[in-house]
């Protein structure tokens, strides 16, 4: 076998790599718990009629057949229900409306849940744009009705989760917030009707600039010059406190542009400043250009973009949806973000931001003086272990030099060489000062910055 | 929509059920952390040449397409190398001999890893048996060599890791081990050369009885009735102590049956015999019928019963691999074992042996007296966990019966009341007992028993 290659859009890290990516996990699971998230999993597969319910994804699925399925037979097998066609989650939104439905009669509403796991997609891959990657989501699901305080809490919780990890080096974040109901009531007080077309094309502002999306609106939906140009005006709008919102109502007076979704919006958007700006100061503000691709979003929508590395793209996103589950006698709303692990830790290893003490759990390698007497140092490594410490054994009895070579290869601080009787004592060597100790396995501790490998900035 | 319907074959929890899985996996990942193996994750999908290396697993696997892909491209693509046909990993073997492979400059030899990841196959579901599935998966590889001790130490560590799911009601478990050279050297020493055959033969023992298995040992492999019953014989022994050795031993020198293979493999056995009695006393038995299917495996073999529920089958396998990974110029013997997670916790559920005394993570419901004072209830959230309490905030300002069962329908254990001012300060209530006391935010502290969710024997 040849020595295989890496697969584009399939990312796979190094042992040190895969440190730093769990802790990220570790600390995002510690605080989606602490604020009552349950976690669920999904299986990876949705029957294909499921995941395409939403046309423009469809290119990006993956469809799976068994290898002995006969291609004819899948190719026309269509939308049977005895053996519906398969595709991989591109999401873990879908998946987890289908998990409610299904079990909504075992489940207690609102129901709030975390969901970390891997996703895939067809696309051409990019920097930050994997074919396979794993995504964290926090959501909360109501029975018919959810208050809109879960839309201040949601982004308020991930705020809290990214700020867990700044400790590591993870730069500062930035959670952009809007409302679509300002959006949408804004451009029907103007008198714009397609607000779908409309939030299309503002959804276009950084890639292709103010004067083509102000063209797009005239050609797509019908606006006015003075229409686009208060749709531009209102895209132009951001800030982190709440003069944002009387800038918004200045300039809804000046164009009369009155709508009662205006003044629901900008009751919720004003709602949710003025509580990141006690919970989370500085790290949420108010973009009135956030609009966000996916027409499923009824009131708030947020993006996230780590601060200094905004061409990135967003890192965890989201927003609020009234009808993404229904079984037609039940309706259940949401709200929820998504992070994107994968993008995040790929750029935290890519550009040396994070890294670890060591590439292997184990504070102590336990030498073998010879074969015979292994026996004895399994036995202290045991005791170790017993309380909490992670060793591992010498691979063969070379002599000691070689086996502190191997210590140091991993990064594993101490030594430890078992006594060669009652006499002559155990003794542990940090080889990082060459100080060299008396120690008994029963009670010897490491420093606690020791024991397990530590995830730092760089 | 109509209401989902499961996927046989593709497992999901509830809520519950989800916390008793990760606490598993919590556990074992901590046990292999604490013998030094460093966790690494694969990409899900290799690419099919590899996944077909070995023939007799090529109809479990699953194939993926775009869903935009041309089909007939995808069907004449073949191996071509710029697009290779893609599949679904069916085990954690496969990927890990080519991440060694591919990755050998980066990784220190030997080469200790865990890894915990679903894998999927296109099998008929059964009780136990599962096309989406989580293994749990510890290897230790080296360059070119790999001592025997390894042989020893693996299947203690997943001793000692079952062992610690005892307290949570597992099972206990007895591993069954063999030696791939005693039952070789034992055939060749017989006069018997096909030694493939012998042991696909011996593998059917459990499923078609001691008759029918010698007569597939004369059809197949040309044995002579005598030659049958030999290997019948050697097969039907087993134990936990060294009079197994003594056993085998006496039957190759009544059988005649000498061959250098079988004196190799019977030391290494009786070595795994003598430390497993010190070091997991009554959990590993030798067991001479143990021939595993695949061919890689050449030293020992291991599988794993839960006690009392062995006719769920092996619910940890795994052996000695001399040749796995090897890229011409280089080969990594290793050896191994996989858990089958899903297999074990499935059991756990369905069979009601183990419950958790909660399912969500909050230990406090913080009680909203009205819809203004929100921010004060989640003032005493925050402040709570600081200190490492997980809290939820009551999603309504109901009346307090309707806010404790809330908390109590999640068994969420107290609720807590804000003080109306500063002279009414605020007051936890044990919902269980009832009790009710003064609290501060800043210093109140539930039993330990009572902080996290809870996974113990039902």
């Amino acid at each position: 076998m040849a020595r295989p290659t890496p697969l584009s859009g399939f990312p796979e890290w190094l042992p040190d790599g895969r440190i730093i990516e769990q802790h990220v996990l570790d600390v995002l699971r510690r605080t989606f718990e602490l604020h009552g998230f349950v976690g669920i999993e999904t299986r990876a597969v949705e029957p294909l009629d499921q995941l395409l319910r939403k046309g423009e994804t469809s290119k990006e699925v993956y469809v799976l057949r068994r290898l002995q399925e006969d291609p004819d037979e899948a190719a026309t097998r269509g939308h049977r229900e005895a053996e519906r066609g398969l595709g991989l989650h591109f999401d873990l939104t879908v998946p987890f409306a289908r998990y409610v439905l299904e079990n909504a009669g075992h489940l207690a509403f609102p129901f709030r849940r975390y969901q970390i796991q891997k996703v895939w997609r067809g696309e051409r891959p990019q920097d930050g744009r994997f074919r396979e990657f794993v995504q964290a989501d926090i959501d909360v699901v109501g029975a018919g009705t959810l208050p809109y305080h879960y839309e201040v809490e949601l982004p308020l919780v991930m705020a809290e989760a990214l700020g867990a990890l700044r400790d590591i080096g993870v730069p500062p974040v930035r959670i952009l917030v809007n409302n679509r109901k300002v959006a949408e009531g804004f451009y029907r007080g103007l008198g714009l009707t397609d607000v779908d077309a409309v939030l299309r094309s503002i959804d276009k502002l950084d890639k292709i600039g103010a004067d083509a999306v102000a063209e797009l609106l005239v050609a797509e939906s019908g606006a006015s010059d003075d229409q686009a140009r208060a749709c531009l005006a209102l895209a132009a709008i951001s800030g982190s406190d709440e003069t944002v919102i009387d800038r918004v109502r200045t300039l809804a007076a000046e164009q009369e542009a009155a709508h009662e979704l205006l003044d629901e919006g900008l009751e919720e958007l004003g709602a949710l400043i003025r509580a990141a700006a006690v919970r989370a100061p500085g790290v949420v503000v108010a973009d009135l250009k956030i609009a966000r691709g996916l027409d499923y979003y009824t009131g708030s929508v947020y993006e996230t973009v780590l601060v200094g590395h905004e061409q990135l793209g967003s890192i965890c996103s989201g927003g609020r949806y009234d009808t993404l589950a229904s079984d037609g006698a039940n309706t259940y709303p949401g709200v929820g973000l998504s992070i994107g692990v994968s993008r995040l830790v790929s750029r935290l290893i890519s550009n040396g931001l994070v890294t670890t003490t060591r590439s292997v759990p184990s504070a102590v390698l336990v030498a073998v003086s010879n074969e015979d007497d292994r026996g004895r140092s399994d036995a202290v490594a045991a005791a170790l272990r017993a309380r909490g410490i992670p060793v591992e054994v010498a691979p063969s009895a070379a002599r000691f030099g070689k086996q502190i070579r191997h210590a140091d290869r991993r990064g594993i601080p101490f030594v430890w060489f078992v006594g060669e009787d009652e006499q002559a004592g155990d003794q542990v060597k940090d080889i990082r000062s060459g100080e060299q100790v008396e120690a008994d396995a029963v009670t010897w501790t490491p420093d606690a910055s020791d024991l397990w490998p530590r995830v730092v900035p760089a």
